[in-house]
Order: C-alpha cells, then structure tokens, then sequence
C-alpha cells in the first residue's frame, strides 16, 4: 500500500463536521483534524506532482489581508486560492477605507458577499493579531446568521501574534515526510532555538507555532533560548501539557548546545523576547517613535552579547549523528551571506537548502487542504473526483 | 408564481437591443433596461444564494480605475467579474505611465485588447469624472469600430461627479425587496437628507443618483438639505421632470423634520454644497494648497451650524408609523462609533444594521446584471443556463 | 488557402523540441521557433476575434516582477496569463522582503511552486537585466532538477537592457500582416532612427531588439542616430552577422533623413546613448544623487542639439513612394500633444494612429503564444482542440 492510498483510506473515514469555519490556532483543532490536513495536502501535492488539477470551485473570492510585509505566505496563499478556482484581491488598507472610521465587523461583511477564503496577516502587536482574527470570525457569523452572506468564508490565520499554523503544519508535513509517518515523531527530538541576527522584531509566532504543534505528537521538544528571550507563557504552558498528554516531552534550556545534544531536528531562528515585543507594543500605540529607536537599540544590543548562538557544523555535529535535519520558515540570517553574521553558517544552510526549500514547497497545499475542509462538510463527496484526478 | 418566476417571465420577454455598452447614467437607460438590471441581478442572486454559478465567460479581463478610494464598491466589481469569469486588474495610476502624457484614448485602446469590462470610479472634480468616462467611452468605441478590438467593452460608472447608478440601482433593489414590488413604491414617501458629518468634500453622487432614480418609480421624493447644500441643477430639474412623468413627487425643504414627516423611507447622509466642490475643483487644478486649506475650514465651520441634522430616534419617530426604513451608502458616520457628532445615532444604525448590510450586498449583482446585458445582446439565450443553474 | 490554413499547416509539422523554458532574447530562437510563434499569435488572435477562448490551463499563477514602470506591457502580460487560464500575481518589491537579504536563487523558487509562466521587466541598468533574467532561469532549472518544482514555469523577458523580445516580436507580426508574409519582408528597408524628445534614459531595448531581429529576415535594416548616441556594440555586431547570413543588410547613419530615403518602414525612436546608460548605471549604484541631476542636465542639454530629428512630413515625404510604415512601441512624444516637441509630428503620428494601435494589439497573443511554446512540447496535441474553437 503506498503512503498516498493511507493518506485516501484516512480521509474516507474522517468525519468533519466539527472542523469549523476558522483555522486560527492548531490547539484549537483536533489531531484528526490536523492528520486530515496533512493527508488533503499530501493528495493535493500529488496530483499537482502528476499535472493534475483539484479545483473545487468555479469561481469566489479569496481575500487576502497583510499587515505585515510578506513574500512566501502571500505566494501560498495565492496558489493555494488558485488552485481551488478562486481570484484573491488583496485589501490593501492604505487604498481603501479601512482607516476611515469603519468598524471591523462592517468590512469583514462588505468584503465577503461572494467570498470563499480570507486569509490575514497581523502579528507586529502582541494582544491584537489574533483577537482581530476573532473579531472578523465573529462578524463573518453573524453576517451568515442573520443572512447578510450567503455562505461562511474560510478565515485562515496566515501568522499571528500567538501562532503560525500555516507554517508550522508545513514542518509538520516535512517531519511527517522526513521520518516516514507521523508516528515515527514519537521520541525524535526537536531542538527550536533562538539563533543570533542582526534584526530585531521578529515575531514570536514560529517558535511559539513549533512547540504547541511538535509536542503533540510524541516529541521530545526543547525549547532553547538566551535568559530574557522567553515566549508567552501560555504557550509554553499548553506545550508542557500536550508533552504530557501525547508521552512525548518539552524542556526549557539556555544552552544552544544542550539543545542539539542528540537532538533529530534543529529549528535555530531568531526571535524577539516576548517583553521586548510587549513593550514595543504600547510604544507603537503611542506613537513614540524616540521610545522605540532606544528600545531598538536596547535590544539590538543585547542580541550581540548572544552572537555565537549561530547554528555552525561544530554545534551540528552535536546533533544525532551529526546528522538532524536543519528548518527554517525562511529567509534565514545566513552568515556571509544575507548578513555579516546570523542564525546559520553558510556551509550548514547549503547542505540542508533543499530540505528547507522542501518545506516551505508544503505550505501551498496545506493552505488549500485548509481551506477545503473549512468549505466540504463532506470531503468523502470529493473523494471520488480527486481520485479521479489523481488516476488521470 | 414566485417572484424570481416573475422576473425569469420579464426577462423572457425584454428586449435588450438598445441597452447599449456604457452604463454612466441612470437616466440614460429606459424604464425597462433598469427593470431588466434588476430582474437579472436577483436572478443572479438567487443562484448564488442556493450555491450557483452564472458564470458567463471562459477567460476575459475586467479593467478597474479607481481614481477615489474605495472598498465596498473595489470589492463589488471584483466580485461581480469574478462571478461572470472575468480577471480584475487594477489600472494603478502610479505604477503606469498615465502620467506620462498618454492619451486617454490610446490608453482605453491599450488596456481593452482582450478585456469584456471597465469599471472607473472619478467623483473628485465636479464637471470632470462623467465627461473622462465618455471619452474613455467614445476611444473605446472608435477602437471597436476600427477593428482594434475584437470587441468593445462594457463601461460602467463606479461614481462619477453626477451620478452612481452601481449604488442607486442597489438601492432600488432594496426598495422592491422591502416594499415587494416596484410598482408598490408608488406614493411612498422617500427623505433624501443631507445630515451632518464632520468630514469635507464628500461627493454629491449620492444624493443625486438617488433623487434621479427614484422620481421614475412614483414616489414622493423629498430632498433636505441646509440652505447653500444644493446638488447639481441639472439634476434636481430632471428629478422635476422625472416626477411630473411618472406620478410622484419631488420637492426641497430646508428642515430635516418636514423631509422625515410621514417617510416611508429616510437616507440621512452628508455632501459638501455644489458650488464648494466647484470651487474646490478650481482650487485642485491650480495646486493652491493655502486656498484649499482655508476652504476646508470654511466648510467644516459651516457644517458645525448643522450639527442638529442627525437622524436620531426623535427624528425617526415622526415618520411613517415611526418605522421608516433608514438607508445609508455606507459607511456612516455614526455619532459615539465612528466620530463624535455624525449623520446618524448609535441607537438608529443599529437598529437598522442588518438592513444597510443587506442593501450594500444587493451591489455585486447589481453591477454583474449590468456588465452581462452589456455584453449578452441576447439574454434570453442564456437564460436557459441560468435556470439550469438555478434549479440544480 | 487562407493565410490562418498556412498558420495551421506550418504547426502541424514543426518540431518544438528545442523552443526550451527561457525567451530571453530573440536571437537565441532558431527562425523555425520564431515563426512558430507568429503563427500561434496568429491562431490565437483569430479564435479571439471570433468570440472563441484559447485557455490552456485549468489553473495556475503566472507571476510579474516589473522592476519598472509599464502599462500596455503589464496589461499585454495579464491578458495573455487570463487567456491561457492563468492568474496574475505581482511581485510587489516593496511588500515583499525581496530588499530584506533574500537571495534571487530562494525567491525564484518560492514564487514557483504552483506557477506556471514568470514575467519580468528590467531595463534600467546596463548590464544587470538580462543577467538578472538568467540568474532566475538558473534557480528554476536548478529547482525543478531538485524536484522543489513540480514544473518548471516559462520566463518571459518583458524587457531588459539588451532586448524587448515581445515588442520586436509584435512588431514582426505587424511587418508580416502588413507585407502579406515573412518572404515579402526581403529587400524592404526599414529605418530604426534615434528621434528628440525631451526626456532622458529612455532603454536601448527597443533599437536593439529591432536590428537584432528585422536582419534575420533579409530586410534593409538602417540605423541611425546622431553621433554619440550608439547601441550596445555586440548588438550592432550581431546585427551584421545576422544581414549577411539572411541575404539582408545593415548600416549606420548619422542622419535621419538619409535612413527615411527609400525605406518601406520608418520606426523613429528615442533613445539614451549606451555610455549614458552605463555611467548613469554606476551612478545608481553608489547613490549619487548630484552626479545623476548633472548627468541629466548634460544629457537632455545634448539631445537639444538634435531637435530636428523628428519625423515629420517633410521627411516622411523621402519615403518609398512617401507612404513607409510609420512604427512606434507606444507611448510616443508627439509635437504637441505630449510634449512641444518630440519624436513625430501630430500630422505624422494621426496618420498612423491606428496602425500604431493594430501593432500594440499583437502583444498580448505574442506572449501568449511564447508561454503555450514553452509549456506544450507537443502543440500538436492542442491543435485539434484549436480548431475545434477556432471552427466554432
């Protein structure tokens, strides 16, 4: 039985009926809802690999909202919305009126008369990414219930301040690829580390994504930062529980090293300490630009004193026969390369350049596997003609 | 007989030989044309509603020039486009080289090779959006006629200075579903008031699409604004014209209460005085920026005299029954919501929350009906499409 | 045999093996390829002009990167990208983190995964365009060889510092139409002469893409300019191997009226000299914000001296029989009009606006016809299915 028959005999007796219209954290879905994912992906990727088409729609919107600069998500998203037959149209909020006093729940409304999927970028302010995310859910509800839309869009959080579920389900995939099956993940090691760069602000949301994700499914996960660099706590609560739950483990380690002892996969990138970012938030709401200038300065400094936390063959060979797999949501700090000095050496980053090009190439289809399942209460009625597609 | 078999009975009959390719005005169309717009707008509806299509074309371009900011009515185009099939792509003035001394006419040749529909929005300068838009019209027709375009787009005004039919025939549309029929607006009572906002320059298209529009339907249209608010006289002749034609009415007060007396139907709304926008044109033109400065705080201090033309629940309560129907173009400047002192209370908006929304989403079909009788001189022909859609 | 019969039977027995994934420059494309091309514009326009669709593709992005400003370029590209079933996606720079340390190799591969067809223009800076094109050609193939793409998509040159294939190859279609066949092209003269205008830096693709292709068709090819104001020394090279293998000719002139004497075309065009551009090239590099105002001044000072390098009349007049077919890739400076003084006279230009339009007209189908070249190794296959849409 080949892997992509698992993935079809899986989906054909998966109920969906609870996976809802949102996608917002993936401690929010099940682990059949997220293996479901995984397998739609898989089946999507494969009849693309084959030439084949798995549009579900004739036409609808998807619509897209960054606020914050994005290459990748924003080319996922648009793929994946094109492949199932839908056009996106960006909201772009300095064209349009959204700064003009309208209230969130009237543009999420006018926006989705014949839309499909929404997708949102907001994750520069802790506290407000993914509370607008719910705001908008919200609108959307009520607009369905009281008969304003007539259907439910899809909203997927395309990263926020809490999570980054359409990366971190990408890793997912790629484990699931690398190791054979997710349950293989039971006793791998993951080491997601916070790595030197010569930037500031990044979001907390991938490292945030990778330990509420990774320590469900049996990982031994160990979170690995400088002292001062911590998450929000409520995450790294959640991931202790899932450890405890799944029989997997997570620890807190502010060694870099101790975090590759032995470790089956490395995530090393670099985040800003969740105060930091906290902080940054009420100065960007005040308008203090003096006040973030010396915080900026403050902590690119403070980064510096942590520039040999770099992800180097030295500390590699550290890892289970110096052989884990490198990750990276991309684009990495690559020393010598993009930067003086960053998360990665030049020589670690080739060697695994593939791998990571691999798995940001899953983010495409797990959006659209999203998607659809926010759109199919019955997948199993589609089974027939992605199969079809898929013989083609 | 249901009222979609009513408007599948009027369509089957309607001749559409004369509709022509431009939808600029709404007094340029027959009675029937605008009868046809909406019969095919909520057939269209309809199909969406039970999960349809009514696609029309394969592949096709829909060209946008939003020459004004805009959200709902952006996203009212690219829906409609969408759902007929059509691509949008923005003309983005910056990025093209417009300004770099094309024609007008070159450039509606250059953009339309393979393109079914163009929607511009130009509401800025009184005596300048409509008359761009007919010489777009007038190229595109030249083009069509020379043999440069295998075939002559529909043009449709997203708001010009005169009119914004998208709009007006949206809310017409509300009007027949509220009251159940066209031919029952006759004698209803419909207040079309200016009502204060604490904003500058808002365009007059509003007001007057909806007093050019609703005087051929015989109602008792009623225009309110302060003294030195008056629109266009062109149009408030032909809204004279248009009244004495069809059995209604149309009169101009200067008190908000007398327009609210006894409506059936109220649409409290702001606009700068004509002759403001006129001076503001001149002013634009010549880049006096001190002069438009000056003109703003002049206006914005008059407006301040006015600040009681709110429609507020003591005002709501003088109407018919005191159960008006409140209509408004969103968005609304809603005192205590988006502003402090606006067009309208909290307690009215929400009220009547559900019913803007509802107004606003009849305008993607809206401007889908108008782009297909554009371009399908023989609707009936695919109506046996539609009502396959339909009844599927 | 109708001339659309000739297109048809010269498909069906063309060897499309070698067309490869890049149309990069026109002289890297046997003369079979070219002419393959020109028959699939062909066969696509006509199917477009009777009402008929030729998509290709159920669905799929094609991608832009216009690294500079475009208009009918952009459109031709979008119309081409709908036709053929796909959805545009612009490559926004500035929302993107393309400026934020990304290699070319990483974002050309992440742009890539469900795309089909890549666009880009970049023709500011001598030798860096057409090097930037290659650089992303090599990270597909790589990417595709990887297996990190599915397919590898067709990359189009919209235009670069050497060569603005899908304008001179427009421009061919327009010789063809116009002389009846590629054969009556021998032995006719066409002039490509430097013309005033008043601004500064305009690229030397057109020129160049114009004598690098015209002399593959044993045409009379005549450049000329005032001194100073030469091309790209390999092109004007390749444009005298390319005479004498054709049984055409090629020769510089300095003056204008001695390259309209006789000729059957005349394609009067501005400018910038290649040691400007490349001067002006190290001044964008190092930011040199004074050198470049004084290099303007100098410039636009220069050209001055050459006012009367406008085609007017009186030199249309030296003409074979005064009737040569006046060109332009659009927007042209038109005396005037555009501008005082330009590149071609009011009279000139409005005698010819419509065959400047018909030449434009032949871009969109041009480049549709690459990507379906670049994307069917078999065209063959599809034939049947062109003429069932092109007979309905």
């Amino acid at each position: 039985m080949t892997d992509l028959q698992k993935e079809l005999e899986f989906i054909s007796q998966y109920d969906n009926s609870d996976y809802g219209d949102n996608f917002l954290l993936t401690w929010e879905k099940s682990t059949d809802e997220l293996k479901a994912t995984l397998a739609i992906a898989e089946i999507f990727k494969e009849i693309h690999r084959k030439g084949g088409s798995f549009r579900q729609f004739d036409t609808g919107l998807a619509v897209s909202i960054f606020r914050d600069k994005s290459t990748r998500t924003r080319y996922s998203f648009a793929s994946a919305a094109n492949a199932l037959g839908l056009s996106v149209v960006d909201l772009d909020e300095e064209k349009s009126q959204i700064a003009h006093g309208e209230t969130v729940r009237e543009t999420a409304n006018m926006l989705s008369f014949l839309t499909k999927a929404i997708g949102i970028r907001d994750d520069m302010y802790i506290g407000q990414g993914n509370t607008y995310m719910r705001e908008v859910a919200s609108a959307l509800d009520t607009g369905f219930e009281e008969g304003t839309l007539h259907q439910r869009p899809a909203l997927v959080n395309l990263q926020c301040d809490i999570d980054h579920p359409t990366q971190s389900m990408s890793d997912l995939a790629m484990l699931k690829y690398h190791f054979g099956s997710l349950e293989n993940l039971k006793g791998k090691k993951i080491a997601m580390s916070w790595a030197y760069s010569p930037s500031y602000g990044k979001p907390l949301s991938v490292p945030q994504g990778i330990i509420g994700l990774m320590t469900r499914f049996g990982m031994d996960v160990t979170l690995a930062h400088p002292e001062g660099y911590s998450l929000l706590p409520e995450v790294t609560d959640l991931a202790q529980k899932n450890a405890s739950s799944s029989g997997g483990s997570f620890q807190i380690t502010h060694s870099m090293e101790e975090s590759f002892t032995d470790a089956h996969v490395v995530y090393p990138k670099s985040w800003a300490p969740f105060h930091v970012m906290e902080e940054r938030t009420q100065l960007l709401k005040s308008g203090d630009k003096s006040g973030l200038t010396q915080l900026e300065q403050e902590c690119l400094s403070n980064n510096r004193k942590f520039m040999n936390w770099e992800c180097d063959e030295a500390k590699m060979k550290l890892t289970n026969n110096g052989e884990a797999l490198y990750m990276h949501c991309l684009p990495a700090d690559i020393s010598g390369v993009s930067c003086e000095q960053g998360e990665v050496s030049a020589s670690v980053f080739e060697k695994y350049r593939k791998a990571t090009y691999q798995e940001a190439g899953y983010k495409p289809f797990i959006i659209a596997a999203m998607i659809y399942l926010m759109t199919s209460p019955n997948p199993q009625l589609s089974l027939g003609k992605l199969l079809h597609q898929f013989n083609k």
